[in-house]
């Protein structure tokens, strides 16, 4: 079969132009490198240490549209996002995050600078967030936009995994990290970066971030309590999981899984998010209903956690955990059913426009 | 923040309108089970056995487009051949396949039933494939075009990885599995499954399906020989990779990683083409430079291969490994170097066309 040698136009660094093998080229050596290395990227498959003889494991795909917009996220905003999400899901396991392998697809017209500069983000994440932790494999092709699946790897060192069925009554419920300040961030920016057609603008999203800092960087370059998550585990943690979908939604997950209703206070949970820099004037609801933060939030046995300053790392107490009444499990605020559908769901989010 | 619930409008059963969890509530149960499963989904991460200590990993993307039409690929095809490529990358490491986890991109108008379709597709090839590996996790969403990553996983059972850069002067040149076929496949479909304005057709293919099926099938449902992986591995050899970008260009990156020469005997190439399927009126380079066929390229040393017919499974002598001379690295044909670049190339593919 003769193929044909249709390049698309671009600049003359552009990933069409140059090709996958030239881009891969300038690009791993920027990857950061990972402790559990055994065989590292250019054969078919790595290779990584798993000591603990099990290997947790998460999966997750950002795509230009419903999870970001190119004009709010620079690159290297969004390697680290791509890092950070994932790491989280493995710290939420009480995991040790050991590697990532990256599959990236991108426009041919894309400049291979940018590509770099994402290769830098991961970096960044990784060195920041999970040292040790690496990129050991990837993939990268042209598409008509860009797309990103990263799988994460953890190591449990001879722990048991945290899972969210733990839960039991008389149980503390603790959260490290922010709460609805990712959410707020989003608001911001559908509010404010847009121009006067509503469609996302770069230079307002750029002077937005250097007067709001707290919000626009939670949204888009998170920076998740990745240590906290084996700190859980040591400290005997009964559940945990990662705030994705915000605090009423997942803790709702936590007690339905437990058979358990969690009972948030919400002077404590205001207490944790305006801590993290929630805007003080935001909707008090945001706290709860607020997506995409990737805090922590775990329950603790009363026997590990009894003056509540005994608590690991950043965890803060928010609330308690007690039998399912007759409402069945699920969650309670202030000892009130609380029965919102306000969680980050990116089907209700998703408008089909890009940006 | 005000969520927008602004769904797609399509069928009454697509994804768009039952959302991410109701769609994974009907696939999950029709996934294949992992024999290493130690956390299955629904939680932030699963868990899987590493008995050897370390984990090999690869992963891969299949977009709309580049890598499949669908008018051509069925999704029950796309499951079959997203489990079957990541899969032959951990047999080429000489390793047992024992999980993958697949993120998955779908417009909101795909039918639920599409993704059931796909995720028996999955299901069929760990079965006939590698049985015991399965799906221990993933994710789904929304987007403007089907896009799938999977990531495999593999065990080695205490042996050490077979890499690229084993190959030694005087071991001979294997191969399992087809040469030349799925590209044969591809240009049958590119020349006679499209309509008068050259749109890719899905009755032309369906009919070509039933009168040309073994290059149809290669290409679209590939059979990789992955129990073989592990039998090179254990006969010992010296390297081993997977044929997805034909086989001169693979058989030169084992011979640039190793720094000799793979000497390919054309005759005993046509020969194993044949054997497996390819019209004996296909262009005779077909064999040498057709991407895809995901079979095994091996090179065992000769104290291993002594009788030819000692070789492991499927694996069939097609040439030897010899010093690198004048030119350096790389593959000679009947002891003539070969340079061609047609291996297959996804950007050279890549026509911005989806079909």
């Amino acid at each position: 079969m003769t193929l044909r040698e249709t390049h698309a136009s671009g600049a003359d660094d552009s990933l069409g132009v140059v090709g996958e093998l030239a881009a891969l080229a300038r690009i791993i050596p920027i990857l950061p490198e990972s402790d559990s290395t055994v065989l590292g990227p250019g054969d078919d498959a790595a290779v990584i240490a798993a000591p603990d003889g099990r290997m947790v494991i998460t999966t997750d795909m950002m795509l230009h549209g419903p999870d970001f917009r190119r004009a709010w996220s620079t690159m290297h905003d969004l390697g680290w996002k791509a890092a950070a999400t994932n790491l989280s899901d493995i710290a939420a396991m009480g995991a040790r995050p050991t590697a990532l392998v990256v599959a990236l697809a991108a426009p041919a017209e894309t400049p291979v600078a940018d590509l770099e500069a994402f290769a830098e983000g991961l970096r960044d994440a990784c060195m920041a967030l999970a040292p040790g932790c690496g990129v050991v494999g990837g993939d990268l092709s042209v598409a008509s936009s860009l797309t990103i699946a990263v799988t994460a790897f953890g190591d449990l060192d001879d722990r048991d995994p945290v899972r969210r069925d733990g839960a039991r009554p008389g149980d503390v419920i603790a959260v490290s990290g922010s709460l609805g300040l990712a959410a707020e961030g989003l608001a911001t920016l559908f509010e404010h970066a847009v121009d006067a057609t509503g469609a996302p603008d770069a230079a307002r999203a750029a002077e937005l971030r250097q007067r709001h800092p707290a919000g626009l960087v939670a949204q888009l370059r998170p920076h998740p309590p990745i240590a906290d998550g084996v700190a859980a585990a040591i400290a005997g943690a009964s559940s945990m999981l990662d705030l994705s979908d915000g605090l009423a939604l997942d803790a709702r997950r936590i007690a339905r899984a437990s058979g358990v209703v969690l009972d948030l206070d919400i002077a404590l949970v205001r207490e944790v998010a305006l801590a993290h820099g929630l805007d003080p004037a935001a909707d008090p609801l945001l706290a709860l209903t607020g997506g995409e933060d990737h805090s922590l939030l775990a329950t603790f046995p009363p026997d590990v956690a009894p003056p509540v300053r005994a608590l690991p790392g950043g965890f803060h107490v928010i609330g308690r955990v007690v039998e399912a009444g007759r409402h069945g499990a699920g969650v309670q605020v202030d000892g009130q059913p609380f029965d919102e559908r306000g969680g980050w769901d990116p089907f209700a989010q998703w408008s089909g426009q890009a940006g």
